[in-house]
Order: C-alpha cells, then structure tokens, then sequence
C-alpha cells in the first residue's frame, strides 16, 4: 500500500475497467461520426495520411491499413519532423489528414496540423479533449469522451482512438459501419474478465530486461502498443516489430535469447504467426520463451486486434506490479509530452 | 580463425571498405539517373511510396524525407501485408512508387509493386540485382552496382540504397542534385579510417544485451539501420527509436537502465539530442551508459546521415568480434528473406 490506502495500479486499473463503457459509448455514435467525416473527405481524394506520436502513433497504424482498404487510395503516417524542423513547403490539397493528440496539446502535433491545412488538407482531430488548442488547427473534432484520464500510461483514450479510426475508415468507403464495431466492447469486456494468460506470461517473465513483441495484419499495430505500453511501465525493453519485419534480421534477437510475445488476431495474417513459431522451435529451440495471446476468438479482426491491445495492458500492469513498481506513475514520464 | 584461415567478419569488413568506392561510382552516375527518373515522375503528383523490408526499409525512411521535402507532395511507406495478405483494391494513380530490394526477389515486395503498377503507379525499382525478378514488375531499375554481397549483413547495398534515395528526391525537385552527394564518399571514407570511437563503445557494450539506438530528421533512418545490424550479428535487442519518439514513453526503457546511442547527423534535428542527453542525466544519472556519434562534422547532413550508417555498420561488427561470433554469418539468418 502506497500513501492513503491506495494500491499501486489502482489508477490504471480503474481506468482500463471503464473501456467497455467508453468503447460501446463510441459504437452509439458511429453513425453520426461516419456521416460527419463523410460530408468532410476530400474529393478526388488524393491520399490519406496520419499525424500523432505514442501511443495516438500506434493507434494511426491501425487506422493506416483500415484507411486504404476501405478508401481505395494510399495512406500513410506523417514525419512531423519535416514541419518542425525542416520547415518542408509541401502541397497537400487533396489529402485527408487524421491528428491523434490524447491531450490535444502537444506541440508538434499542433504544429504538424497548423502546417498541412494551411497547404490545402483537410484534418480530422482525434482527442479526448474538445477544448484542447488541437481544435483550433483542425477541420473537425471527433472526441473520444473517455472520461478524464489520470494514470500516466494511456489506456481507455487509447483502444477510443483505434474505435474511432474504424469509424473513419468506414466513412471512407461506400458502405456503413461494417468494420464489426459493435462486437469490440463485448471483446473488451471479455478479456477483462479473463486475466489468467497475462498473469501467467507476466510470472514467466517477472525479471526480464527485453522483449520481442510482434503481430501482422491489424495485430502489429497491437504490437507496437503492447511494446510501448511494457517499456512505459516497467522500463523493459520491448520493441514492437512487424512479423514479416522480424525475419529480416530481428529474429537473431529471439535466437539470441529474447522472450517473444506474439498476438493473433485472426484474420489474413494469422497463418505467417504459426510459420514463425515454427521457425523460432527450429532456429533456438527457445520456444518456451514465446507466448502467444490470441483474444476474443470468432470475433471479427479489427475487434479482435483492440482485445489485444487490452491484453498488452494486462500484461504491462501485472508486469510492473510483480517487479514492485506503480504503473500508474512511471518514474520520469509526464501525460503531455512536450515534443517540438 | 575459423575453416581455411579465414577470420571471422573479414567478408563483412571487406565489403564495408569497398563502400567510398561503390558511392563514388555512384555520385559519378547521379546526373543520369535524375534525368531517368524525373522523365517518369507522374504530373500531376498525388504522393510518394517506398516500398521494402529489412535494411532497405531503413533507406526508404531515409528516402522519405528527401522526396517528401524536394517533391512537395507527402511521401509515406506501403504496408506490404494489404497487397499478399488483404488484397486490397487501390486506385494508385497519380504516385511514384520506389521499391528498394537488395536480391530483387523477397516474394512480398514483388507482390506488392504488382499491385501497385497495375493499379496505375509508376514503380521505380532499386536492387543490387538489375537482372532479378523486381526487373519485370516494374517500370524503371536503378542498380546499386555494388557487386557481390557476400556476408549475410547487408552494408555496401544499403548505402548505396540510401545514395539513390537522395538522387531520386533530387529528381522530384526543381534542380539539379544538390543534396551535397559528391561529400558522402568522403564522409565514408573519413568514418572507415577512424574506427576508434566505435571500438570504445564496444568495448564498454561487450556484454550488454539490449541497447536503444536514436536519432532524429536524416539520422532517425541510421538509427533504425544500426539497430538492424546489431541486431543481426550479435543478438542485443537493439531498439531504433526517433528522438521525438523515445520522449514518449520509450524512454523508460533508458531510465531503466538500458545503454543507449544517440546518432548525431547535424542538421535542424540536432538541438533535440543535446536536450535528450539533458533529459538523461536528469532523469537517471545514467549519462555513463549513453554514447553519442557525430560522424563527419561540417559536411552537410544526407553525407552524416550515410556515414552514421557506416558508424552503426562498424558498431555491429565490432561488437559481434568482441562477443566471439562471426558477423559475416548470423546464426539462424539467410541473406535472402522469403517473406510473402
């Protein structure tokens, strides 16, 4: 027990608690926020690209692959760099820009908006602060309303973020709301209910300083998450890598002797998890030090890709718990990071 | 020695020597390659793509940048996995697309510049290997030229790779190429005759097995790079991470106790790795674990950028001689990757 009863972890806790509420909030409103970014989306669309960092960056990796397929044009994720520091002249008429900022405030993603809508795109501002200055340097604010957000690693804005980027892959193309929204609460939910594998994973691995965390497909966004969210609260060193990433050249790592977390969210990637659990048995014989989540099975892919997610922040605060540190508060980080 | 008296690494090191003369051949190149390219760059341009995996998707980072500043249009990166694994319709018209393969024959990047060529993108092909199979899927090759690459690392391609980008931006622009290439043989070869800053390191990281790797504008794509490597050839969980990134929660995994090596290219991204090593020291007092490379001070920053490369490249041999195993043949890694 910490200072006033409260329990290390609470804070987080409490907070990952309330995404099913937040999520199912969000799959209400779906209709009316396809149909306002809909009304917004450029025309001829030239391209789609996404602005944010942390966390907001791994959530607009999900919001990448769904945002080509459905748009039927090329997206990517922005360098804010280049307007930061390099002061780029580009033209960006034509382009549909997504910024994901939780607070709304840090600076280089003001900046970054500020710079691409005064060249011609139109920008969509995902945060969970509609009175943040973000709403000042975009077209329209898409908020994810998750409630006040206290514990320093981001959790229930973050799986808002990737609900809310189904939302606008969808306006992007013809149809509805047909990413299977409305099955990622109940998904949620689900693995809220059921901490064993975490807790089993996190006992294996209570004194590890690395981590492989690795998905394909609509997973490798989870991964990235789950890295980021393992190394923010416990100070492992966890990289986030694409599957196909990982045979080229990342895998010595795992030969090596790094534990490697795999997530499956079913789906067309799904096939190349089994391939690389078969080539880590053959190249180290280290599989016992491979772990596999694979959440919510039978729901559809993108539902199943934000269960992981939550199963990353499972892993991340019992990981913490067991090596004696607070979850909630990181030693050395702060909410609003203050990138220029 | 190993078999035939050969010394372990001697392929690798051979090859990173050859590295001013496979530039300078290049550079020599440069003006006719502009010309190649600038003739088929679609007008009007709706964006950029690289398309690549492994180091080559490091120079593609790299290429990013360049193009995206000298074309005025925004450049991103393809995720290859929607074109072999979500057969996405995409309407890709109005793009130039470069795909960088070192062999010319990972099934994916094939795949992929399909895809996108049949889909209307103009594809430019950069490979080691003019006669592979990329040759038939796209529209124009620029061969590397660096000749047999022997050792499993990738090195001489992948500077080579990263000249091209810089041409290739160059043709997007107005002018002529003036990214300061004629410098870069120069800037290698002052890095190859000075490898003492990298055997201290090295030294100091003998036993070490994981390692944060940042930079920031034309250095992030060196660190990326010099995390691959030493990932390759020596199994250390070697983490690339932009400099604005690892300030988003990453850094917990420096505060944590992980060495970390910040490459310096100049250039406007500079002042962030000075405030780094600030945030470092106050953070943990662990400045002793970070060591920072400035390869080639005064020369401009795509020529520091390449030669932080050739810093990394020598970090990664180096470390993998100091640890008894051999860099030329990773165990476990083939030097081409059969991703689909």
């Amino acid at each position: 027990m910490s200072e006033g009863g409260r329990r290390p972890g609470h804070v987080m806790a409490a907070e990952m608690a309330e995404q099913p509420a937040v999520l199912a909030r969000l799959v209400d409103r779906a209709a009316d926020d396809l149909a306002r970014v809909r009304s917004a989306v450029p025309s001829p669309l030239a391209g789609i690209m996404f602005v944010a960092r942390g966390s907001s960056d791994n959530a607009a990796v999900f919001g990448r692959y769904l945002a080509e397929l459905a748009a039927g044009r090329p997206a990517g994720l922005a360098a804010p760099s280049l307007y930061t520091r390099y002061h780029a002249a580009v033209d960006w008429h034509g382009y549909l820009v997504v910024a994901l900022s939780q607070s709304g405030a840090t600076p280089e993603i003001l900046t970054t908006c500020q710079a691409v809508r005064a060249a011609g795109a139109c920008v969509v501002g995902i945060t969970n602060e509609p009175a943040s200055p973000l709403a000042d340097v975009v077209d329209m604010v898409l908020p994810t309303r998750a409630g006040p957000e206290r514990a320093i690693p981001a959790t229930k804005t973050v799986t808002a973020q990737f609900l809310l980027l189904a939302t606008v892959a969808a306006a992007l193309g013809g149809g509805g709301t047909d990413h299977g929204l409305a099955a990622v609460p109940g998904a949620v939910a689900a693995v809220l209910a059921d901490p064993g594998p975490v807790d089993e994973a996190a006992g294996r691995w209570r004194d590890i300083d690395r981590l492989v965390v690795s998905g394909r497909g609509l997973a490798y966004p989870a991964a990235l998450e789950t890295a980021l969210k393992v190394k923010e609260v416990t100070g492992i060193l966890a990289e986030g890598i694409s599957t196909a990433d990982l045979r080229h050249g990342p895998i010595a790592a795992v030969y090596g002797g790094s534990p490697a977390l795999l997530l499956d969210a079913g789906g067309p990637g799904s096939s190349d998890l089994a391939e690389l659990r078969e080539l880590i048995a053959g190249g180290s014989g280290r599989l016992d030090s491979t772990v596999t989540f694979a959440p919510a099975p039978g729901m559809p892919e993108p539902a199943r890709a934000i269960a992981s997610v939550v199963r990353g922040q499972q892993l991340a605060h019992s990981l913490a718990r067991m090596r004696g540190t607070d979850p909630d508060t990181p030693t050395g980080l702060t909410k609003i990071t203050q990138t220029t």
